[in-house]
């Protein structure tokens, strides 16, 4: 398969057809000027090519404003157009480009959304992927037939290094694998990156000295290009394991960069993704952004979870989950996801039961921190839950074998 | 002044103060645990502060799906949060995922918009800003006092190197100040990089020793960093004047670190601008974004244009031209608004009654071409249609006046 595909849903009052090859066009030859028979051949072998047209059925009203209308039903359609790889080349910025680029703003549709992409294999053998991936995260924490269970650093702003560390270190003790900063946490000037790499890694690494197990801290580098390599030598030097990109803002070809650099896991931060997916028929599903991520080089992966504070449907956040794990061309191309927002160990049961293995990461915040026994409780109804979830029990069978389970669904469920 | 402000957009059915408080910890403190006095002082210095409230009105049914409900009457507000600039450093990354970060997927939210931002004064010291800008622009290409007219390749994929230099002939020869490569072209198979711009530059170069003038191609360099570098490096020895990047997709870490590097212009192409801004209560208005290009050093940004081909309100236009003439602090860091899209001889009138400047580049495909008396009449109509504008003739004085003018409007209005 040497063409780039892409699949839409798409609604339109226009003439299905001609709505779909404007499209086609706009994202391809986009011509509207006469050219000679040479030319047109030429062209004529890089437009896109609109491959499937599936009616979906008809809406009463316009999902989104300032389309033009005309006087026909509003259909919604789910369509899938591919390019010659030629188009394209080994381009990040400009596959973006062709699959999510001037489109959005068409004025024939009144909903445009990018539901997933399909790559060229020529794709998997130029570019590297995820260095770590899945596995290379598991084994760099020496961690198997479970999730790795983490959490995140609170309040998100305003603690300075010592005080960061002081909240790593109880963590730890409590049993958490895995530790991030806030998304927004960068550099400040209470808590300088070099500061808190200081003072965490130091807590860290005296825990790795006396337990033999090193929980992985991923610190946010998110800077500029050269405050980015700085910030992971730094950390590196330090005894670091992983560091956090804020994914949207660095843009792909800091990812690449970066990645290339990087001796360590990168965690994929996704703030900002509501904009591109909080709409049903505008944007695009994680599924398409996320693969273009892991070509770049992009470990771990932000998934939302089961029942979070956000807006996200479970549907779409499994689906989410699966296309990580899905290898693009490899078992070493797979993302870890990463499950976040309102999680504690009740939903240990859906997402096992959903997913049917437990190749995630699992971050709780007030899931742990706010449970009734303490923090270490809060760690141990994790495992407790996931263990019961891999072992077929039921929620009432964890509950009556397991006393911190039961008191976290007395208190969070 | 040294806080960051950001003014929304926002829509709940939640009580207004209790959900724009959720708002403001998701994106400073967001802390959900009990910490000791001292902590607390410092959390409370930076947290993010509610400056400004203003009910808008209700409305029957929620913008967005997916929100939490409420049984209250459903509210729009305009409300402006501030940060501490402590908070943010001068990270622009971490700048952007505090202004527009995880807040679009809160529950409490059926709509959520970015509107504007206002920025420390310490960054307008610390960050270079556009190295060009209009003053820049306009100065190298030795153009004033009225709009810099240009075009784009098309088709935009398909055309060999020595077919894009042929077209670019024609195009200056008919008398064009600047013409841009499309947001898809990158380096493909057919048309490597390197080839165009010997096969284009020489074209230019040589157009420039007959008659002195030399117009401004903006090259699409958009890939990984040491792509960019290098052909940024190439195009520059080659005699090249302007280079473009895809924004949203190269990223504002990469943006920064080009601009660093460039001695040209930065041509600032917004594609997927759509996602941010098709919806009326989802993403960013350009106001916001563009001043943080505008601070990673971007020197002309796509703005759309009047009565354009896409969905953008006229309104939604000059608001975008507006802000990129604006000084954020000085002359030097506005940006040449770029105005492009179904855009011909009509629009000056309106654009320059809106603008009353001509401090624009003016960007026209069939416009030009398929002006019914050829290319070169399709500029000098650009070029008699602006200068009437600006000496306050009336359209039909114009259309008297130029015979292109006419033509134009008999065909285009």
């Amino acid at each position: 398969m040497n063409r780039l595909h892409a699949t839409y849903l798409i609604e339109t009052s226009f003439e299905l057809e001609k709505a779909i090859n404007t499209m086609a066009g706009e994202q391809s030859t986009g011509t509207f000027v006469k050219i000679p028979g040479e030319s047109r051949e030429l062209m004529e072998k890089y437009a896109a090519k609109v491959e499937n047209i599936e009616v979906l059925g008809t809406v009463a009203a316009p999902s989104l404003p300032h389309a033009k209308h005309k006087n026909n039903p509003i259909q919604q359609a789910r369509i899938t157009l591919s390019w010659p790889m030629e188009n394209i080349g080994f381009n990040l910025p400009n596959l973006m480009a062709t699959v999510g680029g001037n489109l959005f703003e068409l004025g024939q549709f009144s909903g445009l959304k990018l539901l997933d992409i399909r790559l060229p294999d020529a794709y998997g053998k130029y570019f590297d992927g995820p260095k770590f991936g899945i596995q290379g995260t598991f084994d760099s924490l020496g961690i198997s037939g479970r999730p790795i269970l983490g959490t995140i650093i609170k309040p998100s702003v305003g603690l300075d290094a010592e005080a960061t560390a002081n909240q790593v270190k109880t963590l730890i003790e409590a049993g958490l694998d895995f530790i991030k900063d806030d998304e927004l946490m960068g550099s400040p000037e209470y808590n300088h990156f070099e500061d808190r790499v200081d003072a965490c890694m130091a807590v860290i690494n005296d825990y790795a000295d006396k337990t033999g197990f090193k929980p992985m801290y991923a610190f946010n580098i998110s800077g500029t290009i050269d405050e980015m390599l700085n910030r992971h030598d730094y950390l590196l030097e330090k005894g670091g394991t992983c560091i956090m990109l804020n994914l949207n803002w660095v843009g792909f070809s800091s990812i690449q960069h970066i990645a290339k650099h990087s001796q360590m896991p990168i965690h994929g931060h996704r703030n900002g993704w509501g904009i591109f997916s909080r709409h049903p028929l505008l944007g695009m599903e994680y599924p398409a952004i996320s693969k273009v991520w892991r070509m770049a080089g992009v470990d771990q992966l932000h998934c939302n979870g089961i029942r979070n504070k956000f807006c996200e449907t479970d549907e779409s956040v499994i689906a989410s989950i699966k296309s990580c794990q899905n290898p693009l061309w490899s078992l070493q191309d797979r993302a870890l996801p990463v499950l976040s927002s309102g999680q504690w160990a009740g939903q240990a049961f859906d997402t096992f039961e959903a997913i049917q293995n437990t190749d995630l990461m699992y971050l709780c915040g007030g899931g742990i921190m706010g449970h009734p026994s303490g923090i270490a409780a809060g760690v141990e109804s994790l495992k407790y839950a996931w263990q019961a979830a891999m072992e077929g029990q039921s929620v009432s069978e964890a509950r009556e074998k397991y006393k911190v389970v039961d008191e976290a669904f007395q208190f969070f469920g």
